[in-house]
């Protein structure tokens, strides 16, 4: 159902993408052109001098999120509202190395809940696929853009932002700079009296606050438009009485339930770990994403949050990246933390991550088509037979790391719905699928042998492949 | 005077900075807090979590633009307003010698006007610098930055935006994509009523139109005011019946005085010049900077240019850049249009620019402090014993070449008053003196050694230094 047909004003509309959310309910696509009849690039947006008046897309009437529209929009959300940059650095870019394979378009996999199989190819149609790349070691396997999106362009990354939140995080508990132990209201006290006040950091971090937070667009009394108003940068209209920040708006979030009895995924704990996360470093979670991450990948594009009207960056869902830098982060995190000659996280962070959360808790939220996964750090954690984890967000958004087959898939989408339900289907079987595959051909090849990379260099220090 | 005493309505207030501009009135700065206390880190602008309530800049209340707060928001304008990427591509950065050299600091000068002598460090506070890079022979000789700009930020360049779009329409004429002669209505029918209609494109490109475009900003019906309500992102008002973007307000200008009499320094002509490369080439100017400038000198950071609710880039004063990227555009046109191993300019362009325009046409609009100088695509051209040429944009931003010199000088900086009268009796009299240093101690040095430089090595091919 597109919110679009929804009964809320226009101005908060706009505010849409500012919620990167899951919707646990499978809605259907069929009501949507499909992939190419979608296509931002033949469809023109922004286009001409100036484009034509059915061509313009703004973020205070809520156009730009409409579908198709957002084709366009999650390729350039800066140009639509406020951004905070997170800087590369000034260093060379880290090299990626690059041996595409032509055997990945043809294979084929059978559809979540489908009998028929599919072709690896097919599948970025079904998905509405803007761009993907795959690294299998380190060395780019497959790279394709689609639509408005290029190499040198940015995409929004939804609730992977999440992903980069909880991995800083878990950076500082492993460092001893933040207690996972202490209360939010230790950290926070402004949140003393919220729901939050009296939930544990790691409760944040592993999302089992019990906080009322409905993400249920079609309610206009849900508390995802409350968030959504108090983070839109716009001037607030005449007569606004609510919360004017994402700060003001957590303050006011109420309990439900009790907290560390089962994971709800909730956007509210990811920007309540990002106040916390500011508030013990000092920095931002944009200036902290750069210090502590992002210039030392050896990036080679700066990546950037959206910010409410105060400057404060999104943490729920904010962070537009350039796909292969998505891909560096999720190479740096397959090989225990280090990559581009540097140690970037500690060892444990990954090994934290990977041993996930409890897969109890996790079942209580009801993902029919995630069973026995756990969530840990704001990453989304399979324990299948590889170990795979991902990192995920709305309308497709995805990083996807496999260390059992060595690895790498980041994935930029604009799937008409907005729940990954949605896109799964033909999403986690190809990856599992391409996993095999690459395994197989693991089996008949060597590892790339051991070399000291040279400066620069992307080739990382991880041991070889395990025996599949 | 500041913009905040005027009788502007808040909302248009917030759009000072889209009109860049040059009084050409000298106002005295005694009124205003000097470099020190104006100190935008120290004052702690948006720091915090939240910022105190006194310590947060909006863009829709103009709070952004007072002095002293316009410190901050001169080094953080995308976290106030949509932009658009300037993609520097995903090449290697072109490499910097750097060779700081140590007698630059207490190098003396008289200003302008005055009698007492002033050492180049004092200038900076003077001018509050925020950043300045001197190359000598390519090499960086010098650097320095203040408040809360650093190497990896960007800074607006305000008005140093037309050089760049005056160097790209210089580009097409050479390249024959653009004819001169033709006149503006010619390449955009919309125009054919304004007073842009019959000027042609050479005098949109030296600013010799026939326009009534006040940049007054003391008078509230003064043409600049409805520019930057035009131009500015954010929701026009109920019951605004204005132009709503760039393209409409341009539309509107009419007539005052003949075309091609004098030179009359209007912003209005170089967004008006930019709608022209914009249809001429299918790209808008940031696409098209990206393409044909930036993405080929090997910059180090992507540049950014604010956007109009349509996202029309601000070609007369969008523009935002790293320091050092700011100072390779120099050093590639001071190098006849060579850098980074690429012919990027015809040199037939640098020619031209370095030959100037008419110095009859340029003093009739009255620069006391700029006896003898002419305007040619954009570009200030000296006409002095070095045959210096400069950009230049309001409150301090400045590229200053100095072929005799080999030197070239990239300021930016965040002087309170909106001329550059202000700054520039402590400006440009450093800079001759640097350069007649640079130039003294060239004589007893040789030239470097002519070298292929290495890929991406930013050494050019230029021929050595003249005979001082």
């Amino acid at each position: 159902m597109g919110v679009h047909q929804l009964k809320i004003p226009p101005w908060l509309r706009g505010c849409l993408l500012l919620s990167a959310l899951a919707f646990s309910a499978h809605a259907g696509s069929s009501q949507f052109p499909d992939a190419e009849a979608s296509d931002p690039a033949a469809l023109g947006w922004m286009i001409g001098s100036p484009p034509p008046a059915d061509r313009i897309l703004r973020f205070d009437d809520g156009s730009y999120f409409r579908f198709p529209q957002m084709r366009w929009s999650v390729a350039n959300f800066r140009q639509l509202m406020p951004t905070v940059n997170v800087s590369r650095g000034l260093t060379q870019p880290s090299r990626l190395t690059r041996e595409l394979r032509n055997d990945i378009d043809a294979l084929t996999f059978v559809p979540l809940g489908g009998s028929a199989p599919m072709t690896w190819e097919q599948s970025l149609k079904a998905n509405y696929t803007d761009g993907i790349i795959v690294l299998h070691r380190g060395n780019v396997a497959y790279e394709r853009y689609f639509g408005v999106l290029r190499p040198e362009g940015q995409h929004g990354a939804m609730s992977v932002t999440k992903t980069f939140v909880g991995t800083l995080a878990a950076l500082l508990v492993a460092e001893g700079t933040l207690d996972p132990k202490r209360t939010t209201a230790h950290y926070i006290p402004e949140l003393a009296e919220s729901a939050f006040g009296n939930a544990t950091v790691r409760q944040l971090m592993d999302m089992t606050t019990g906080i009322r937070f409905s993400e249920d667009y079609a309610n206009p009394d849900a508390e995802v438009w409350a968030h959504a108003a108090a983070g839109n940068p716009l001037p607030k209209p005449a007569g606004y009485q609510g919360p004017r920040t994402y700060y003001e708006f957590l303050a006011t979030v109420g309990p439900e339930g009790e907290h560390g009895q089962a994971f709800h995924y909730r956007t509210a704990n990811t920007d309540a770990l990002g106040w916390v996360l500011a508030r013990v470093t000092g920095r931002n979670v944009a200036q902290l994403l750069s210090e502590r991450i992002w210039s030392r990948l050896g990036a080679e594009q700066d990546a950037y949050m959206s910010v409410d009207s105060i400057g404060t960056p999104f943490a729920g869902g904010g962070l537009n990246t350039g796909l292969r830098d998505l891909a560096r982060f999720g190479e740096m995190v397959r090989n225990n933390g280090r990559y581009n000659n540097q140690q970037i996280l500690p060892p444990e962070v990954v090994a934290d991550i990977r041993r996930g959360a409890s897969r109890e808790h996790f079942a209580k939220a009801d993902y029919p088509l995630l069973p026995g996964w756990s969530y840990r750090n704001m990453w989304w954690v399979t324990h299948n037979a590889h170990g795979a984890f991902m990192a995920r967000g709305v309308h497709g958004q995805t990083l996807y790391i496999d260390p059992a087959a060595e690895m790498v898939i980041a994935r930029f989408a604009s799937h008409p719905v907005a729940g990954n339900a949605a896109n799964d289907p033909t999403s986690l079987p190809a990856y599992e699928a391409l996993a095999q595959h690459l395994m197989e051909i693991g089996r008949h090849t060597n590892p790339p042998p051991p070399s000291t990379p040279p400066p620069g260099a992307s080739k990382s220090h991880a041991p070889g492949p395990r025996p599949g």
